[in-house]
């Protein structure tokens, strides 16, 4: 039986590490096999690519630039290790995917959503995750947590408005989108973990 | 008064170094300013990109992946280069550009050309160079000469036929194209020298 793709969205500092663990113990106790990859990166290309988008230039890089960079390290993902281990079987965990795009690239830099659109048909063709976990954490918060966790990269830098529009943009697609739970994440951390069981048992058992 | 941005293309070996520098020699005999610039590359983070492109992975290199990379150093370096050199009156002289794309990834790799198209209009909108100079040799005169040049490249490693369909894909786009001219590179390089002088003083002056 294929494997399914689970993927956990949200912010810097909504606790996506900590949900991508509760998720992984959950299936593995069901006796699943799990790959936990996280994008953009999780091959040695793409990884190269996460260094390149991530880091600081001296000239300024373009907002298609940025997105060409996400789609060219998602493409190469999915393609050399998604697909190949949900054929075989392995269910894997996402540490974002296409809707981080959706949101940072088309909410935060305000690319036009029929771009992203078309540029996602090319890249990915009809492959979504069978389950997207956002957490939804508030700006501020978030912001707080991943500056508490030291340096921050070339998109983590941009000022609050920015994360303002790229979390506005998760919670419209996850509204009317059926395969996007919205997790509560300013809830204190035991409620968030039952609730991403809840969200498992739910949409996946 | 606006610069024009002018390129060079054709398969490794076909003498594009010594177009590019007649070009430049001749424009600059006409008192114009000249910048030259490569693809992919041409800023430190295309350039950065470029030697993702052109390094060999142990993974597959998706021709996605590939494309997309391509199409994220091709932007990079119009919006931060070309297009502010032309504004300020500069002429630009490309080692390569968008017709690269199209004859390697869509001819070589076999990419569908609608993709191609769509991903050019989201990435470039309407740019196009004022003049391209498709320098047309046989693939295995072209070969010859680059494999004489020393080591070969993840993607100048690719068989014959590769190259035979990305030059039948260059002939074909040259051949629709008012603004690409073909220049035969087959000939002694006196006479292509002068053909490259003949197209650049009836299509641009």
């Amino acid at each position: 039986m294929e494997g399914k793709f689970v993927v956990i969205e949200g912010l810097e500092g909504a606790g996506k590490s900590s949900a991508i663990a509760s998720v992984v113990s959950h299936l593995q106790a069901k006796g699943i096999r799990t790959e936990t990859v996280r994008e953009p990166g999780g091959t040695p290309m793409a990884e190269a690519i996460r260094d390149l988008v991530k880091q600081r230039w001296e000239e300024q890089v373009e907002p298609a630039t940025e997105l060409l960079l996400m789609y060219a390290s998602r493409v190469q993902l999915v393609k050399t290790v998604i697909e190949p281990a949900l054929k075989g079987g392995t269910w894997v965990i996402g540490d974002r995917h296409d809707l981080s795009s959706q949101a940072y690239q088309g909410g935060g830099r305000e690319l036009g959503a029929d771009l992203l659109k078309t540029l996602k048909n090319i890249a990915l063709g009809s492959f979504v995750p069978e389950l997207t976990l956002y957490l939804d954490v508030d700006e501020e918060t978030g912001l707080e947590r991943a500056r508490g966790r030291g340096e921050l990269d070339r998109i983590e830098e941009e000022d609050i408005e920015f994360f303002r529009r790229t979390r506005a943009r998760y919670l419209e697609l996850a509204q009317r989108d059926p395969r996007i739970v919205i997790i509560d994440a300013n809830q204190e951390m035991l409620k968030v973990h039952q609730a991403i069981l809840r969200a498992l048992e739910e949409h996946l058992f």
